[in-house]
């Protein structure tokens, strides 16, 4: 099995999570975004919209979105489990990891502030404002939703599919200033996960391509 | 069972075609976007982003983010299956759902679309370049999925979560004068799609809220 990522993208970080939570072993092909590589035509046949991450299969199968590609892995592995047994937990998990993925990470990522500045002429407080409206929403709601779900983690005192989405929001929110200061749950959450060596050995630092030093 | 919604809501439109598809009663509640229904304290405590929409199950439980909602009803009331049974083909399906939920609809949405004309001054053209690169390019990349997995439908010949994210995009996008011309295999799926009476009972005209006439 093969990731192709990005050491600093959320959603490739997302996937490092899972499979180290799951102990899958994964050769690892860096996709640099800053030289534009994810638009090389090699790479856009595994992945047509010219992101990251892609998870490609023994047999070939190049498996797209990093929500697709958890619940892939908790299919194919399904021990341990990044979901809850009950139904309804489930989807409380599912979406926390969707508010995440839909709501705030596609709203920060990086064509998008690229976008805002360089073509929109968005100045420092416009960028401001965008991030702490729509990501920093949406992270105020996850804290919300926590109060219902949490334990130690995301949902109870195990971690799942929400934390794998969570970790590195946080981490790519804090980078691009985003203010979490009110978010006390979410920040106790985020600082279990982070003591967990999968959490450590998927982090954007612990990988291949990052800046050495 | 309850949903609580919004006729012209892309998300609720998501569900609906689901509920239809499997054959689940329901009652349906609508929550007046335009008046800001969706920010009213009761609706936040369902829902804490103030989004539609929201399943409320008959226990109570208020289960938030369509994606999350489609796979609770999938597991909850597995036949007819909206996702096939191979693990590979089950991802590419998601994948597909996820393109559209995590990359053509964020940035489509009314309160960003309002947020951009309102607050960050763009123009007309300014919208129609935004909505062209991001939703616009995002289809784009579904078509080529679809170039792999496509059938009468988005993955084979029976609709599956796929489609029910496509449909309600493909609405939407029409609506805001995105041109999808280019793209001749969604075209004829989608149209596969609407032919379908679950489709048609799940329309945004045929839905309570739905201006008359």
């Amino acid at each position: 099995m093969k990731l192709y990522g990005y050491w600093r993208s959320s959603a490739t970080y997302r996937v490092r999570i899972v499979l180290a939570l799951k102990g899958i072993d994964y050769d690892y092909e860096p996709v640099n975004l800053l030289k534009g590589e994810q638009k090389n035509s090699a790479y856009l046949s595994k992945n047509p919209n010219g992101l990251v991450p892609t998870l490609v299969t023994d047999d070939g199968d190049a498996l797209n979105q990093s929500l697709a590609i958890m619940e892939y892995l908790e299919e194919s592995f399904p021990d341990p489990s990044i979901l809850p047994g009950d139904l309804e937990t489930r989807a409380k998990t599912r979406a926390i990891a969707a508010t995440i993925a839909c709501e705030a990470q596609p709203l920060m990522n990086l064509r998008i502030q690229k976008y805002l500045k360089e073509e929109a002429s968005f100045d420092d407080n416009a960028v401001k404002d965008w991030l702490s409206r729509w990501p920093g929403g949406a992270m105020a709601a996850v804290e919300k939703m926590t109060a219902e779900t949490g334990g130690d983690f995301c949902v109870g005192d195990t971690p799942t599919m929400a934390d794998a989405c969570l970790v590195p929001q946080w981490f790519g929110a804090l980078r691009f200033g985003i203010d979490l200061s009110g978010l006390t749950r979410l920040k106790k959450i985020y600082e279990h996960c982070i003591a967990l060596p999968a959490f450590e050995n998927a982090h954007p630092l612990n990988q291949p391509d990052a800046p050495k030093g």
